[in-house]
């Protein structure tokens, strides 16, 4: 496999619809997903169930899907409750987000950024006390290449925060583009900066198509050597034609982007095209989105792994 | 001006509607799309008027464009005959498109490529034997990324047909992806080829966003030198969402990720995005397509020429 397609549907994209999925469903989907090849799934959030009612069955989606041979299981981790959750439920990999931006810290979590920084190195000595197997630790830094309410982020402090992330015990860091204003030329000279910094602690990448950019952001992150993206399949949760849509990029479009450069990310996308009648079972007459799934794969079309 | 975006609306965005714009409003478009700092503008097809009433009024278009202060001003011509046409109208500049597919070629135009390639030596010649201005002729492989009846399209020929479409007097050679086939490994290599092997001859892109690639393909073809870019305002004419879509890569989104990048490209989004309006007069009802028309532009943007 030469790039890691992290799907994040059932976390990012179930979070920003007002419905819930019934859980059986979700984990045929988690399964259906698993099974066209994805390597790794975020299948949930241990944020309270009082804010993210859809998110209540973390925990039984986390041993739903670790039962899944090979299979990289994730979960949103928002503070140190949330991480006892998590560990209590048996995760190996969670996933904090920490803001670059102070004014989306304080709005969002009610923290400042250090604050948020601090709480991961709490996460990471709880880690650290318990026995059984190495529960990995990834930190995203939000807002990274701009924010909705403070504009553009400097990008000494997104560089600056990685490096804390790090040393608080982070295992992975990267770099999230939640409110897609990323630029290619902007992605190449921050994580150019992060892999200097961090070293193999560099993670992936977290884009938005909001403005049509997604795709181009990861050509742009490729070149400097990122390898995993994070992607929602249909676009799940966001709508690319509303005003503020916060959309992911589209893991149909996005595996064909990558496979069709050559790049082996073991996806079969057939069966990821498959598996979008799960969803509508799920969450009946919700907006899919995509291009590919639209338009076929070309006449000829070859996988990398086939070449 | 650091990067050319060349608008293709009131030809190839146009073309692909079944009804007609009326000629005064598709001038005063053309006067928009310039007075937002488009550098050029294919304003229509010499073609005939019997296969594509919608482009009838080519000649007028051609006359009133020219009347607007700096703009470049292009039209398709697919023939000799329609190049006589073009001439007699006062077209200072055309654009003929050679298919580096045979099936599609016969298919197209009735004609084998390297028939389509002696017709543009004789358009050459006719314009060589005329008075007056220099006639530019830009010659743009079609299907230069595949084909969506024989698949792939092989490279070497490609550029062969490239380098005989030099020799046969074009001044610039471009590539097309006719069928949003192309991805951004194979868009570095044929435009690296390209601008080797035909030096200050090498043209534009024209990409598709059929299946999503369409600005991912444009940063590849940036990093190896490309700065002419076609694109289509409101992606018009296309739909991303459709089986078969053909769309044009949207000039809104386009322009936006040049600007983001510290690329000059001289447009004005905010009037660009008030241009549509005048689309919608023409063709009431038709659909726009965009994200940053529906998203807007970030907090805090700036023009690269304001950096």
């Amino acid at each position: 496999m030469d790039v890691i397609v992290s799907e994040v549907g059932p976390r990012d994209g179930l979070q920003s619809i007002d419905r819930t999925m019934p859980t059986a469903i979700k984990i045929e989907w988690i399964t259906a997903l698993a099974a066209a090849g994805l390597p790794e799934i975020e299948v949930g959030s241990f944020v309270s169930p009082r804010l993210l009612p859809q998110m209540a069955d973390c925990a039984e989606l986390v041993q739903a899907a670790n039962a899944i041979p090979g299979l990289g299981v994730l979960a949103l981790v928002p503070n140190l409750k949330g991480a006892e959750r998590a560990f209590e439920a048996g995760a190996l990999r969670i996933t904090m987000p920490i803001s670059a931006s102070e004014t989306h810290s304080r709005k969002n979590i009610n923290r400042t950024t250090d604050e948020a920084i601090a709480d991961v190195a709490r996460v990471c000595a709880l880690r650290d006390s318990l026995d059984g197997p190495y529960r990995e630790i990834d930190a995203g830094v939000s807002t990274a290449f701009g924010c909705t309410m403070e504009g553009a982020v400097d990008e000494d402090r997104v560089i600056e925060i990685a490096v804390a992330l790090a040393k608080a015990g982070a295992d992975n860091i990267g770099l999230s583009d939640t409110t897609g204003y990323g630029n290619p030329a902007q992605v190449r000279r921050l994580f150019k900066r992060l892999i200097a910094e961090v070293g193999d602690k560099a993670g992936g990448a977290h884009f938005h198509n909001t403005r049509g950019q997604g795709l181009a952001n990861v050509v742009a992150a490729l070149e400097v050597g990122v390898t995993t993206f994070d992607s929602s399949q249909a676009g799940l949760g966001g709508c690319p034609y509303a005003p503020g849509a916060t959309g992911n990029i589209v893991t149909e479009d996005l595996v064909f982007l990558l496979e069709s450069m050559g790049l082996d990310t073991g996806v079969d996308i057939d069966k990821l095209l498959d598996a979008r009648q799960i969803i509508l079972k799920g969450l009946p007459g919700e907006p899919l989105y995509g291009n590919v799934p639209d338009a076929g794969l070309p006449k000829g079309f070859h996988y990398a792994r086939a070449a």
